[in-house]
């Protein structure tokens, strides 16, 4: 185990933090807020420790799979242990488990609160929150890459761990351009959202702060009934951009090169479409009756099947009163999440079809056991490596999941409740429903229960295997 | 496709369903109930169909892997079809559908109904109606077997297609005597329990009924009140033959053999009690403040666990009232199920802990890339196609668990009603939590819902492929 280049990774991510961490301080000042100074102490806290660890680069920048895995795993717990500490210092939240579920939640971009009410926060704090989303949607590590002269080939294990997808692939040969790539379509489409908002008559802050949940997929909001209150023009600049965001990047880079072709056939993105139409359609159809008129019913079905799908966890309206059929989609959606290579989070829709087809192979195994086909998906051979992954990831989820449900029925809340709110935190989404749906929050939870559900959040975003491998004994065996 | 075979299975199929069906007809005389006439005329409809199709034996007795799907598959869909009929016809349950999901609820070893009271029916439909456990249970193609003279190695296709797990063994060389000793095994653990039941002084009939609730890990009864008004004696019977009718057979062949050792070590086996034990150890302290003793909530707690985790769905007290954990705790045992080999449903210990061990392997390549080790049961190497199978197999049971949900929450029933409701027929339960629980039944759903249920207590016991198989296009393309 390579521990010094472990450490100087982590070192790095902690003065990219206080950095990071820099326009909320500046935003304390502008709105006279006494909350800038725990964001100042924090930044400071962040430079002191990071500056330190990375005084000496380590001669063997050398990564192996094992070392990928831990330092992403490490760098998303510190980040999330000191991120949370503003929250705390400033009395926000005065609780530190609660503080760090809440930056956990943006970090991991879920979306989910613990607060009742997040008006009265300071604006600094709020942006501090928002902004957690947008560092975390792309990845700290592919932000790393991307501005550090690190090793070249190993790093490809620090952006597999943290990228979500069953085979995440360079868009070009160097890891270091494909990170810078992959922030520069980021911004891009960031800022194309911003100008879109500002249009609508969106004020700048709040203008930033959306863009912000929509960008990571968090869902993180400034208003207590979040986009509710918004203008339907704005509502729909944020369902598309919601969608925009969790389609694969790789489609993004292939339309860049103009290679429209092959961006139309990509089985994952017309899968991703045809899910979000099909379900806005059934959704609509479903409850029609409970709006003024067609319009608004396919409004609010299309911002909520957007929100969920690309587990944005945005609401305009509280879904929870939508009929058991609507209701239950949106938990399936939960579960399928956005494409590959997105910001957002689930199982992914690339997962799924993978999984589809190898039912579908099955069945021909035994119908006709002498003409087996190898798995294919946009006419490439699926490797039996990452269907085997797949498999593993959905094993794995699935009994984090059920452990996670077990865990935290102790606190005797009622099934609906404690399995939505496993599925939206897992899955990154933010609201799920019954006590935890669109208009509750999380903090009728023990602690214990906010840890547990804390640990899932990281697990979804970092897609398992990190934390697995973290906690695994063999890791630490020699 | 040899047609003429599969016609002729079905033949037989249809004969033994109306020598199974005169026990019932007798009691009908015995009782002098006007219903045993529906019952006389069903079994002299199947003899009339099974008697004209047997007539000329096909010269090809070949059967391959398709045929033998397809065989099961239809078997067990005519096999309902016609045992439903002596409760439609009587007038019992008007309704064919209900009466059609009763028998399938019968046969697949479910033990969910349509009906509020069954104390006011018929007594010799109730004891067809819980006959149809005991014929389930063990597999009416693994009867057929036992008894007809069919041709040797193909018929293995018949028995992994209706025998549960995910790599069905032959006990001996030769099929037919396989069949014969899994009969004789499951015949004396049958009768043994009759004695014990006797010998509590239940009555003759209640232990006839009760004995074939428990054998086939149905749960059907013939009291509202399932099995709670019995005494603490005959609900200790109760669950323990439970429990050892979730038992891999293969157990017990080895236990006939004095292969004592061979037996205590499988790893199946011991998963399956060790879960057992804790999940009565963590609901007896959960629950223990509810009963007058500690006594009481052991009984209460394992009687509950033992039912849910064979899938037999008895119940001495309403475990809906429990606290959520002891709630959360059953229905994970719905998921995880009986041993495989065994006549109880749900995923099986064997298929989980196959899947633990691919997760653990999974781990191990990532950390030790150079060291891949095989994934190895109880000494042997589990073949590559048997983990293979094994996640297809919960891919396609997490599908159409999940199209389930979705469609029968068109009923507009609250989530925890209708996901329990799936669980407990996909994994041949009977009772869910909620609207579906102890005390309810599934009288409320629409006709729809209930065939969307019946398919899936029907996918559970055949363990999906067949109905896929037998749906798939593929298959009748020649």
């Amino acid at each position: 185990m390579n521990y010094k280049m472990i450490l100087y990774v982590i070192g790095w991510v902690l003065n990219f933090e206080g950095a990071f961490m820099l326009p909320s301080c500046v935003l304390g000042l502008v709105y006279r807020e006494q909350e800038g100074y725990a964001l100042a102490v924090t930044a400071v806290l962040c430079f002191a420790f990071g500056l330190l660890i990375i005084r000496k680069k380590p001669k063997d920048l050398l990564m192996y799979a094992k070392e990928g895995f831990v330092t992403v795993a490490l760098c998303w717990i510190l980040l999330s242990a000191f991120g949370a500490l503003p929250f705390a210092l400033s009395g926000a939240i005065p609780s530190y488990i609660d503080a760090l579920f809440e930056t956990v939640s943006g970090f991991t971009t879920t979306g989910s609160s613990i607060l009742s009410e997040v008006e009265p926060m300071a604006k600094c704090l709020l942006f501090w929150r928002s902004f957690t989303h947008w560092i975390g949607g792309m990845g700290v590590l592919v932000f790393v890459m991307a501005v550090l002269p690190l090793a070249g080939g190993t790093n490809m294990y620090m952006m597999k761990a943290e990228s979500p997808g069953p085979s995440v692939g360079k868009l070009v040969p160097r890891v270091k351009r494909t990170a810078v790539i992959l922030y520069g379509m980021y911004v891009a489409l960031s800022v194309l959202q911003l100008i879109f908002l500002l249009a609508g008559g969106m004020p700048l802050y709040d203008s930033f702060v959306t863009m912000f949940g929509t960008a990571g997929t968090g869902g993180f909001g400034i208003k207590n009934d979040s986009i509710a209150g918004y203008s339907p023009y704005l509502q729909w600049v944020v369902t598309v951009f919601m969608i925009l965001f969790g389609v694969n990047f790789n489609l993004y880079y292939l339309l860049m090169k103009k290679k429209i072709k092959a961006a139309a056939s990509s089985t994952e993105v017309r899968v991703y479409f045809g899910i979000i139409a099909t379900a806005v359609l059934l959704i609509t159809i479903n409850i029609h009756a409970m709006f003024p008129n067609i319009q608004t019913a396919v409004r609010h079905a299309a911002f909520q099947v957007g929100s969920v799908i690309t587990t944005t966890g945005f609401a305009t309206t509280d879904f929870d009163l939508w009929p058991s059929f609507s209701k239950t989609i949106l938990v399936l959606l939960m579960f399928i999440g956005a494409c590959a290579g997105s910001t957002g989070g689930g199982i992914k829709v690339s997962r799924i079809v993978i999984l589809f087809k190898s039912v579908l192979k099955e069945l021909d195994v035994i119908v006709h056991p002498h003409n087996v086909k190898k798995l294919k998906m946009d006419g490439r051979v699926v490797e039996h490596s990452v269907v085997r992954a797949v498999n593993v990831f959905l094993v794995s989820y699935l009994v984090i999941f059920a452990a996670s449900v077990l865990l935290i029925s102790i606190d005797n809340f009622d099934f609906t409740t404690n399995f939505t709110a496993v599925a939206a935190t897992i899955n990154n989404i933010g609201p799920g429903l019954a006590a935890v749906g669109p208009t509750q929050n999380f903090g009728m939870f023990s602690d214990f229960s906010k840890l547990v559900l804390t640990f899932d959040m990281l697990a979804g975003r970092l897609e398992i295997f990190p934390l697995l491998i973290l906690f695994a004994k063999s890791t630490w065996a020699e």
